[in-house]
């Protein structure tokens, strides 16, 4: 048995991912397909370093795209308090996709789900914390005509006929199955899975969402259910976790404010969380460090720094092999990371003062959200 | 263990009504609370004859108004084939409570949840059967200024956010204990209790529904959470199902139409239906019944006058004496049957014509339409 647990409401222990290959029947991101993804756009980190480890059908998407049939993506996020550097990969990672093959985008806005988990939130402080959400990913520049961000709760009127011809066709005994619901589950989470599946049915083309592996749980069901409702099945790339700033264990948390950096950290509160929590894969003493050399694969600031906020393959080679030879201190370490992070903040803090007038676009006004806005049905 | 079912989607077997209420708790109907109901309107054959015979705080109802605390009225009809007769007693029921009261009406047309259910019907079948379900709702004469008709479908944006609230309260464990569901139900009508549920929750004042025993699951799961989300228990009172042509066991079904007469039948229709399957308690031979005399009690054709059609105590009295001694042949019994249902059905049919102006009134236009399309939430 894993000692880890990967579900779409908990991610516990240090996860195995190519254990959780087999245990969810996904495929490995191969060099091949690496390769041809490349043809489109110079890959992004997160793809030449192997955070997307994981794929169901993107071989089928780019075997169709080659061939001219286009496909389009869906991601989301789900508030529940404030939202941190995690939270914004999986949308960076569909901003590249759209970028590399001009498709349109769909992001939902569960505003419901975490307050169905339980997570202590209620609807009302949710849909603040929705506003604010989507004015962090209008910061993110994706092509105003061709993305719709959308929340649960006000498009539901569009949502809930699909959901219920969803629904139709999955028992408790699937969900149970699939999601790790029990007895105690309440029946709204219970049927929170099919408005999740929804937008992947909003055109007839494939659906390619980027997200957590943790999401995976439900493009599983989509992809039994799809083919019978007149729809293809749903491809997904997954990623593993950032891991939190504690350690290599779990997933960051908006509730536990040591694990995480929010979006809205300042530049001294980034400096002091990274150089007091930030797990430190050096040796005790800096004496020791210098002789022995510290371990980059469990030191968080250089994973954050790989997995996302240093893009150079020769400069991330250069800081592990001086990490690892004890040239590169801790604290320097750390350093280099708290400078990266606090320019990507300062920058998005920009982005998002310039992108609010965007948000009405991306939700109502744009060429897609328009279309979207008259659409009746499956 | 009983030898009968009772939930909201089967009605099987020769119901006891007396053990119903015993195991789902309600209380009977008493001649004290009949004479205070009196005091505002002379009582409906429903009501004087025992059909409605079960409630839940009804006399609390009565001592708030005594008080000058008013109710609101909640019924509703889950389309799924062509309207019977069967589907329109609740709602006469709370047409008389609305006269009686001056009470606001709220009928739910829940257009998903047979298709839920899993009665073979289509979402777009659903859909064309709750327009015709309308009409013939808005014939019966409710007040347009105080009676809001709404689809789940198109009213769904209102009712989500406090389903959401409502679900978050209902486990499946107590959901199965309930409402007799199991592990093969859809996630789909799972969730949909909640959505029943949420326009008891429309006013602030207390909620009265008249509707068939079979419905009382319901109520039960409101009457549990109500007061944790700041509203007031629901009351209910409760009818008997009119026995279906073919005999007194279970229920009308739309879906076989020997056991039911339809709102669209003809005239002659009406006569060869009644004629050839109204479950008859009148002996083998006309000798025989001349001598014997026939049993009303297990009548479907006295049954119904007595439920409804009837409504002159000293006829229906004469009736059954005459039927019960022998001078009323089954025949004679069955024609008079047949008179009262054509009047009914003519008149109905011209009501549904004067109204089809209506329907945009109970639906978006009048004062209480009006009022809850601007609905928010609880």
């Amino acid at each position: 048995m894993a000692q880890f647990t990967v579900n779409p409401w908990e991610v516990e222990g240090e996860v195995d991912y190519s254990k959780l290959i087999e245990y969810f029947g996904t495929k490995p991101i191969t060099k091949d397909i690496l390769d041809r993804l490349a043809k489109y756009r110079p890959l992004h980190a997160m793809l030449r370093r192997g955070f997307y480890f994981s794929h169901r059908d993107l071989d089928i998407v780019l075997k169709e795209f080659e061939k001219g049939k286009i496909f389009f993506l869906y991601t989301g996020l789900a508030p529940s308090g404030e939202m941190h550097i995690g939270h914004l990969l999986s949308f960076c990672m569909t901003k590249w996709f759209q970028d590399a093959f001009k498709a349109n985008v769909y992001i939902q806005v569960p505003d419901e789900e975490k307050f169905l988990a339980g997570r202590g939130v209620t609807l009302e402080e949710i849909s603040k914390i929705a506003d604010i959400g989507i004015e962090n990913i209008a910061a993110l520049g994706f092509d105003p005509n061709r993305t719709f961000i959308f929340r649960n709760t006000e498009y539901i009127k569009h949502l809930y006929k699909p959901a219920i011809k969803i629904a139709r066709k999955v028992n408790f005994s699937t969900a149970k199955a699939v999601f790790g619901f029990d007895n105690q589950t309440n029946i709204g989470l219970l049927f929170y899975p099919a408005l999740q599946i929804v937008p992947t049915f909003f055109e007839k083309t494939r659906c390619l969402i980027p997200a957590g592996i943790d999401q995976d749980p439900f493009w599983r069901v989509q992809r039994d259910i799809a083919e019978g409702l007149g729809y293809k099945k749903a491809a997904a790339i997954h990623s593993k976790f950032l891991p939190p700033l504690t350690g290599p264990a779990g997933k960051m948390s908006a509730s536990k404010q040591e694990t995480a950096i929010f979006l809205s950290d300042s530049p001294e509160s980034v400096k002091t969380k990274i150089t007091k929590y930030a797990f430190s894969g050096g040796a005790a003493t800096i004496e020791e460090h210098r002789k022995k050399g510290g371990n980059p694969d469990v030191d968080v600031a250089f994973q954050w720094l790989h997995i996302f906020f240093e893009e150079d393959n020769k400069r991330i080679e250069q800081i592990r092999q001086d990490y690892k030879s004890g040239q590169l201190l801790t604290g320097e370490l750390k350093q280099i990371l708290v400078e990266k992070l606090n320019k990507f903040l300062e920058n998005h803090r920009k982005e998002k003062k310039n992108a609010k007038g965007l948000v009405k676009k991306y939700m109502h006004n744009g060429r897609l959200a328009k279309r979207m806005r008259e659409w009746e049905n499956i």
